[in-house]
């Protein structure tokens, strides 16, 4: 496609992020000035100089905007998974091990600004709120990544625990890694964990039985 | 111990007990005949006949009543632990295999009252708030069950790591259960298949290469 044809979809895409990214800009100064409970939706919308119903359409309530990072990686999900050609996993092995590329992926964006990051978990930190929804961003991200096995027609049932199991891994990540940089291999060491659980018990028990 | 004996703590604990079972009570009402949003702190401390202070010595805000059971669980996982007289863990299956036995005690216990727990699912969809609030409440049942181990001595890389694939496995279970009454035993089979994780792969690879 030649670079002067106009592409609307894509210029209505950039302005939306804009408009986006202004609202995250402003709720992110707010809160660090005034303390996430003192803001308000408005407060928020005046800084961004955009109009309540405008927010409305970006966020469903003033917390989400807080996630507007998590939502991202939930829309990334898919379009990531469609990229890669991978077949049926036949065995919740191989659906674990299936969704570990596209969880580390998720681990590395999270990070990808570290301090950003650090903000993002200091802020959970201080707010039940948002630790509570901080825990459903995750459940969310586990059912689109069963939405992906199954949308490779992996059956139901397998999908759903491979799902959790690769949740448990980065939750297991998040709570083992010190720094953020560390997030990543915390989860791949988990994955591997998580793989070799059979393994573990039958060695243990053929070496001390 | 004779009968006669006054136990002071345990009248005392008895007393705490029926105060707050009529604020869950009272709640309950007012959730089913007003809607959760409707309902304020205020209108259930009066219709409990109690103080707005009572009420906030009993429960954090007016979500923690939904999961008064939760809190209790939680309580409960210590005691439970305790009393098995129960080694240290020395791999990750060892571990997850110690945390099934709780982790299927609290699923019977969750769904001990059919018609409650159903109407607790119910809630739960209509609200978001309430569905984070529950995901948060599981999350922390997992840093208890991982305390748990440690209390058995076992280090807390394995605990982090096997409380959460217990998580996994009552997660699992919840999504494949049809009916409440299914969830005890679809959790079982989610362990069952958690701690084979790695034989499963082993046999495909073996059977296929």
């Amino acid at each position: 496609m030649p670079p002067s044809t106009p592409v609307p979809a894509s210029l209505m895409e950039r302005k939306r992020r804009l408009v986006q990214q202004r609202i995250i800009k402003a709720a992110d100064e707010l809160f660090a000035a005034e303390g996430f409970d003192s803001v308000s939706v408005s407060d928020i919308a005046a800084r961004a100089d955009v109009g309540r119903t405008t927010f409305f359409r970006y966020f469903g309530d003033k917390a989400e905007v807080v996630f507007a990072k998590e939502q991202e990686m939930l829309d990334a999900i898919a379009a990531f998974a469609a990229q890669a050609s991978v077949g049926i996993a036949q065995t919740a092995s191989e659906a674990v091990e299936q969704l570990r590329p596209i969880v580390l992926l998720l681990c590395a964006q999270a990070t990808a600004d570290l301090q950003a990051y650090a903000h993002h978990c200091q802020l959970l930190e201080q707010h039940l709120e948002l630790r509570a929804r901080d825990a459903l961003k995750m459940q969310q991200i586990a059912d689109k990544l069963s939405e992906v096995l199954i949308g490779r027609g992996t059956d139901e049932t397998t999908a759903v625990f491979a799902a959790q199991i690769a949740l448990a891994c980065y939750q297991t990540a998040k709570r083992r890694a010190n720094t953020a940089g560390a997030l990543t291999d915390k989860t791949r060491a988990a994955f591997e964990q998580a793989l070799a659980l059979g393994h573990r018990m039958t060695s243990t028990r053929e070496s001390t039985e």
